[in-house]
């Protein structure tokens, strides 16, 4: 069943992560990594470390608004490989049961740009089908919380079905997807919808294989940002957030300027 | 409330058809028209007149398979009307109850590839959103009813809302369309589960203005073409046919090769 | 560099065909096939075998205009192998210099629809770019001449870069395909300048592995339709045509109506 | 022909905006408005006016990082009637003559996003077209210009060609468009290139009617913005700029959430 976050007393998790990718280059190659787990919002990195085989310049910085950091290098023909640990504490809040919905009016002005379309998000398109799904229900939490069955209902899970380039329109076609997809479609509704919605990534123990990034959605209710996860596959309370975007473009994991592939990867993580 | 095919005995309608079109060409252009009414199948033409001003050579021939007509003409430019009237009686068969799905194995060979998607009924894509939406219920009319029913229940109706270019994809994605967009839907979701569908076009009587050609679609079932109309708009019992095709672009009413404009249509219909 | 038919006296080739094709059934599945050697055109089969392991009731019939034959059967969970033998010699008409192109008040009835977009070939969407591509061009021989051209040196050929939903435009876009969608870009690209076109299937020898059926097109003109191949693979004259349609829809060599898996295929083809 | 930024000594440009927009309002209705001139970059706002009629509460707050403008303000049903009017001076500094292309691992990290596709610049799915178009040109400006050569050359401007929904790659399908989409395709392969690029609206002379705003691109070369207009409709230095941004949905002059209708718009400016 999806799950939503938690809705009780203050939680307190804390994780590991071990994360490791491997490339192997053919030629020069940029990349801007996101894979740092977020010091912020409910979350604090209680220790860290990064190594880069072979050793090489490199940059971490954080965006200015939001806080996520992102890796810059450059890296010359041959094996490069990232590990990256970290100890991470989460404090949970509990959701108040019923968050609002914010009208227009009163959405602060950094957030309105999450209720536009995006590349992948392409809420304009599906303004009509979201009407038609979800109008009937309360503005607010009932439709969130609508849009999320209905994504774990009416959509297949299946890895291999949606590639690179997939968005949620097509996701939403095509009935199938994984969970950025998911995450995807979830952020479309609720823009259509009048609600500010983002995609979160991050580090989130799964009970099958392979291990991978997840994808969840946040939804802005109440006068704070909501996840959830329609796929049900990982409690929410154990993700460890690397970072909140438009969409996957903003936050992907790993994106690359050259002719680089990866061989492995490993996003493991495992309660501490 | 959406229609289908009358139920009961054997149903006698006789029509006046009166169409009127009119173009202006700014330079030599072919036409390709199909405004005959269909001579076959449960209708007969009892009496038709075509009057072309200025009076040109053309041909009219029938489709070798499903026998209806085609006007094929040579303008130049500057003004061109067609006046088609006819009188048309229908003699339309009781349908059974329930009439089966047919097996693919059971369907008659030239009925084949009304299984396959078309320009404008991409089956392939919507593939899985039809079984998600149909496959609970039984094989066939139950099926094709539950499919009108969708259509008429979430689509919207709206004049401007599609172009040339629209497919069954971008009505279903846009959740409107007119009566083209609500068949080729309709088609595309009957070939996404085997049953084999095609656009039928003709003559119909409307309660709202403005007079328009029609496009309903059939289904293949108990061994035959059943006709569904998912607009509601116009009963079936008063529709002239023009032809049947996989989709609008076989069965256009005009297809135009050079630069010409149409100033006015009306094709009316009345009873006799 | 493309390839376009022999432009001479008249050739001979007879060619061996040798068509493997194995499937794993995981349910009861119907089959559609087109995978016999064309008797008709400037192709006569002078013998052929069709073996089907187990021995399954089947049908063999042929398309009413076109000639082309279709084999339907049903099957069975289990494994299913076909294997088509067949001796085919072609005998070559030369193609007059210059073939003229032919306004459309000249076409035959039969072929004014393939002038008309389909599933895979959107000539109405792609009809300005073809027009920015082309209409400076002599009307027929030279435009088609420069899509040859155009696409052959404008493509990637690239097997895995597109699917079997991939359509023309698509093609377009990521300036990357397959035989069938250089041949689609083809027909597209043709159809949109107002010259009738179409896929051929056939039997084609590689130089590089793995065999497979290869897709090209055919343009009208001079009153008569011409082979082309955009990609150069294989020569036109050693083609053993299987069939013409619309597009990859018309001609697939096997649509599959079940939970079937094509587990290996080895069209292959030799000098006789 | 197409236009480029001045290329010689500091131009001085003064412009006076007059800015009204009118709407019915159906339902209540909230707005965000862009149409502040910008107070940054080469531009100084030397005055400014803003009339709300109805007078309503309302916000004008800043982009915390690009400094441009929104407007906020939530109306009840019944006419609004804007009126912006502003006094503002360019000092435009002569661009090099042949300004570098900046590697990826010397952009600023503030730049990396303007790399990335967006919801009307979808540079994923037009890289392998970039890159057949420009590739064989050296890196950075001879790119952008032969860019914006290719869309004056083989794009139609044609108002009504395109919509709310069109994005670059369907611009340079259907090869036609209005300022906007010529600015979101130079947008597009630009990023295709790895040449960071964004849309930027403002305040233009149009030499012919009716007035609007217009819609222009920038490309990040030799560690700047440089303005380009494939439109070349309006002389680059009497451009008043409003926002700049990732694409249009970014910086559109006005986004509605609620039933309102635009009844006249009328953005002119005029030299001072």
């Amino acid at each position: 069943m999806p799950d939503t976050a938690p809705n009780s007393a203050v939680i307190e998790r804390t994780s590991e992560v071990d994360c490791a990718l491997d490339y192997r280059l053919d030629g020069p190659t940029d990349f801007l990594f996101q894979i740092h787990a977020l010091d912020g919002m409910d979350q604090e990195v209680l220790r860290e470390s990064l190594d880069i085989v072979p050793a090489l310049p490199h940059r971490v910085y954080a965006d200015p608004t939001l806080n996520h950091r992102f890796l810059r290098l450059h890296a010359e023909p041959g094996e490069l490989t990232l590990r990256y640990r970290a100890l991470v504490r989460r404090r949970i809040e509990p959701i108040e049961p019923d968050p609002a919905f914010v009208p227009i009016a009163d959405l602060p002005d950094q957030v309105m740009h999450n209720l536009m379309p995006t590349r992948y998000c392409e809420s304009d398109l599906l303004g009509r089908a979201a009407y038609k799904l979800f109008s009937h229900l309360a503005p607010g939490m009932a439709q969130v919380q609508a849009i999320v069955d209905w994504i774990h209902d009416n959509m297949d899970y299946q890895i291999g079905s949606s590639q690179n380039t997939t968005t949620a329109r097509d996701a939403y076609l095509q009935r199938a997807g994984v969970c950025r997809d998911f995450a995807h479609l979830g952020v479309t509704f609720c823009r259509a919808l009048n609600i500010p919605a983002r995609l979160v990534v991050g580090y989130a123990p799964f009970d099958e294989p392979p291990p991978d990034f997840h994808a969840v959605f946040e939804a802005y209710l109440g006068q704070r940002w909501i996840l959830f996860d329609a796929t049900g596959m990982s409690p929410l309370d154990r993700l460890v957030r690397i970072a909140s975007g438009r969409d996957a473009k903003d936050v992907a994991f790993a994106t690359l300027f050259g002719p680089a592939t990866m061989t492995s990867m490993a996003p493991l993580i495992s309660p501490a």
